[in-house]
């Protein structure tokens, strides 16, 4: 029974249930409003204002659509609604950008639903065990909310183009979807091999133009050295950072004084770091090491850096990207009955395994006024490459 | 020269030269980048979280097409799309939510101009007189920022519709650009007409269901009761307010303490007050006298209706809403060299202006708790029509 | 079951079943991607190339939308669904332009369901003569195809848009589906008021820009002269004008000698004849007269003129648009249980109504070379008006 | 000096100059409205209705914006401009669909220009022998119109998308234009790499989804037949193909009888051939063979296969698509001073080479009655691979 209609800019009318409504109503969901989906990307392509709740909801919608596909009985297909509503709200403020140093989201947002009245709405209708495990992928229902091809990316990656206007995420859902089954695992039919493809490439464009646009690399960084140090004075607390909005963190840092406030007061004003030095990655200068590296050892090499080259120890930024990840490579396609992985019939694909690491180099940030002091400086000597 | 690429999610790549980079990167521009274009309407239409920047630039873009149009020298162009560029510099937080209890906007951004770094910028290219002019719609250039048929309108239709999803505003920009002219006056010629009767009517169906959407006057309502406490109390500095954004204004609320910090939570958890009386306004029942009320009218009927009613003073809001102008209406049309206004040769202008009272209904609203009292209450009594 | 998908341009993939594949793959079905929706309108607008089978299956995905929203059961969605493939069947070639001096294509479709093999088809799963009623408007579900606001309407008001690029007719087809209820008739809900209003305002706007847009009523009128003459000529036969398709009708033009020959040379060459003549009609200049008249009676004034004037009988046409209805101020809408005309309470519609006219104007129109000649010539002595 | 306004669908607004028009006004471009752009794709796209005529305006839309953009002096934009206008004037009906037996479209266009009044339009303002070679893509204008990355490229991706309803080709022409310059070579810069590597992919998408579907190639390849017929019975003439339209060559088929008629009859109610055999094209099977068979090549191989199989000899068709090229593997990139080929510095690029293809299997096609004898014959042994 169809209790609301929400309008949504990339699907249209979105309807919902009375538990949905409940839902959806809770402070917990509410509270993703205030938590944009691709954190400071605004200040590069204006219009990605957008929040963690349109693309909860929309991808809410696509989960129904692939429901239907499936030929889900009504059960089946108000847990994958369900979870898609609440696969995000366990995520900090900005988003991915709060990532990295706490818990991954997934866990967050575990613990949140257990602590949190969204228990007691979905105890009375669900087995809260198997809400849990789909959100995080598992059981025969997880891999539509989370996998290689889950409803999360479709969702994210259409709506992240209508918003920043850059068209490489414009995916073709219908096919897509039309041309999934699901056996002991969600698998991509015959005829679906090319929007497949389609869809791992729109990722792959997306990567260098939106999610790791140079710009939206610098302010991101900012902002998480700006977050450390909130978090280790103990202005907020990275265990609850569900319970944060974007608007709580910001406050916070413009309440404090010296580093914080000035970092924050550089963001606000788009005075950002500049990039003096880069380097790119690729298979054959061994990576490995350079993605295993952990908060202090990046540190390490901050401070040796700041010692010899005279900079103030926080005005230096390393930025190594996250490990480029395809697991879309491993998508099960279903061919005549027997499985194959993706990655392995499509050239596509393939080609995709080695030019991930192209657009994630390692890059250096300094202020303006310390680029001057960088120009000659041999940075390639403190990275271990 | 063109210096720099936007890509803005309504118009495509947005060009700007040197000193319109040296203004956009101004704090006082960058800070419109942190105030909704509507406020909370993003409580009702998820999407609608877009800022005044890009509103900002795509108003820039629209009165380059048209002065294009127009055949403005290359000084002219100039100034429109600088006087776009700044025309909202002056908003307060959440837009239009701000306003009433304070100066206008337009006041507020020619202040905001000669106080700033902006008068700075812009004395060394123009005569800063004229630049406050036009943003003001006077002189011969005004028409084209602020008029009755102005680019500002243009693109806030457009750009409200992308984001809320709601397509009433989807006017024919390009015929509405291609059919103007500047005289003394900046008309619209015979063949646009339609052209003009279609923006109007957008302007209309947008008001009902977004920019007068109940739920979001609701809102807003109760969000001007908050910042009328925050400036009575000395937080927020009404004759400073283009210095705050959206964060400011929502940190400080949730710093108060009693009634502010409980608002605000409603506003989060999205709790809100409940409409329990409202009444149709029409020509005939002299809306003229309501429309008329002052802050300190309105206050005296709540005060009145609290007591009667037995209900905490500042939990009763009574919502009246903008005189619902349509200065359309007087749009000079160039009819074979004649000039007659379009409310006098179009039909449907004309029945709008009948029509527009329609969704101006006014309203008193109670916290869902204090519902239930009002009943029966004789709310009619209290309202001078 | 889903036996097939088609994909849509404007509403994405439709799904058919069994029965419907098998009557869209029938000789009578197939005819319609032959036959352009908006006749020679592709001479204005060269977008505007889409055929009567495109809408045709648009309509039914609409019926299908509008069935589920009013709980219809599966039997009476599924006669809604095929009523909206067969509506357009009885169509000749260029849609309404072949429409006037033979039956309406209400009555062809109506006779060519009945003599093909489209009775067979039906026949096994239906009550023949509830499909033939439920296309002409009657019966329960005679509204949903054609009615005030009828899913026909709304998918042409959406094609042709898309495909001429003129946005007039974006309607909120979502809010109109959402908002209707079937009692005895198919009625509009208090909430759904606006977005009727907008409809009919769509069509008020598409009239001039499109569908009586000048250059397209001279071209309409020039081939509306050339398929009176192959009829005439016994080259088309009218009463079996479901057989052909428009390049049957082009293709007899072009074999013909003499006057049709050249006129659809000029119309390839896009030649057009010139108006030398208009009148505007309104209501104050008794236009039922005028409205009424017949082809005979039109054919009188014209060879009055001719004599006069001294051009080639032939070579003059009076062209009298069709009476403009707008059928829709008669919608009703729910009023809390009571029924109102919406053209009653809308005071937007009441507009319309008198604004109608307005387009509507009598025209006559010459080839190039004979225009000087009517220059100062007396055409008004011979309308009657 | 702007004289004229076209609605374009894809494009918006597009203007043109006196010239342009006279351009534009001739039979030679009018002849381009009557042309479909995809062939017989309609009868697997219902909405893909679109001309030559459109794409050839829209080509000229992007080729004066990246004339702007490599600031290309006022004669050269003219340049380009008219050579877009004029770049398809010599195909023939149904497009690409008539190529194979005949001289290329692009030399026919060149006699076209010649032998026609398109000529003496010309004449009179440039160059003729420019004009041509530029149409080519030859000199430092042709690679706008005629190259790796043209123009032409650009606006058929987006405009088959549009129709189709297919995402797969709704490529960043902004960003393409936008970093590309202009040497002895059209080359793209650093910043365009991705972008080219995208509009490579929609193409390599679009193949088998659009330009290669199945069914398509079924039409086609049926169409050809009976194009062939008429071609050798002398009902069409090959060497004046540019002045037929598609209603012409229907026409000519439908008047015919015995073998052609019956096809065309098959056609138009979309009774199509089916595929018995098709055998996958990859590099390992030595393709070169095949695709450089000839017409009578193929034809003695339908001969031996129609005897051997006891079919009527012209109800079979041997199909073997195009081969693969790629060109815009040799698009130059500027690479901080030098140039490479995409081809080069491309996994992606370099991944498609091998993939190209997959999508291009060599098929036969039977009459559905026949089809039932050909499921154990063995089609491979007379098929040299």
């Amino acid at each position: 029974m169809i209790l609301k209609f929400i309008r949504d800019s990339v699907h249209g009318d979105l309807n919902l249930n009375e538990l949905e409504v409940e839902l959806i109503d809770s402070p917990q969901i509410q509270r993703l409003r205030r938590i944009k989906q691709l954190g400071f990307t605004y200040l590069v392509y204006p219009g990605a204002n957008h929040s963690r709740f349109e693309h909860s909801i929309g991808t809410m919608y696509l989960a129904s659509r692939l429901a239907d596909n499936l030929l889900l009985d009504d059960h089946q297909k108000s847990i994958v609604r369900i979870c898609a509503i609440l696969h995000d709200s366990g995520h900090g403020p900005f988003s991915h950008v709060s990532e990295g140093f706490m818990r991954t989201h997934e866990e967050l947002t575990s613990e949140l639903i257990k602590k949190s009245q969204l228990r007691d709405i979905l105890s009375e209708n669900f087995d809260l065990k198997e809400i849990l495990e789909t959100i995080k992928g598992e059981g025969s229902l997880g891999q539509i909310i989370s996998g290689e091809l889950d409803v999360d990316r479709m969702d994210y990656l259409l709506r992240d183009s209508y918003y920043t206007g850059v068209a490489y995420g414009v995916i073709d859902v219908e096919r897509l979807i039309y041309n999934m089954e699901l056996g002991e695992h969600l698998m991509i039919k015959r005829k679906g091999v090319q929007a497949a493809e389609s869809m791992l490439l729109a990722r792959y464009f997306m990567y260098p133009s939106v999610y790791q646009h140079h710009t939206t690399r610098i302010i991101n960084a900012m902002f998480r050295r700006c977050l450390k140090k909130l978090f280790d004075g103990g202005v907020v607390n990275p265990n609850l950072i569900y319970h944060y909005d974007d608007v709580d963190v910001i406050a916070a840092a413009r309440s404090q004084e010296g580093y914080v406030h000035d970092m924050m007061q550089r963001m606000d004003n788009r005075d950002l770091f500049k990039t003096v030095y880069s380097i790119e990655i690729d298979e054959s200068n061994d990576p490995a090491t350079l993605f295993k590296m952990n908060e202090s050892d990046k540190r390490k090499i901050e401070l040796e850096i700041s010692e010899d080259l005279n900079v103030q120890e926080d005005n230096i930024i390393l930025d190594i990207p996250e490990y480029p990840s395809f697991d879309e490579m491993s998508t099960i396609v279903s061919l005549n009955g027997s499985k194959v992985e993706l990655g392995n019939i499509s050239m596509l694909v393939d080609a995709l395994k080695g030019a991930r690491f192209k657009h994630a180099d390692v890059c250096i940030y300094l202020p303006e006024d310390d680029a001057d002091k960088a120009s000659k400086f041999p940075f390639k000597d403190y990275i271990p490459l």
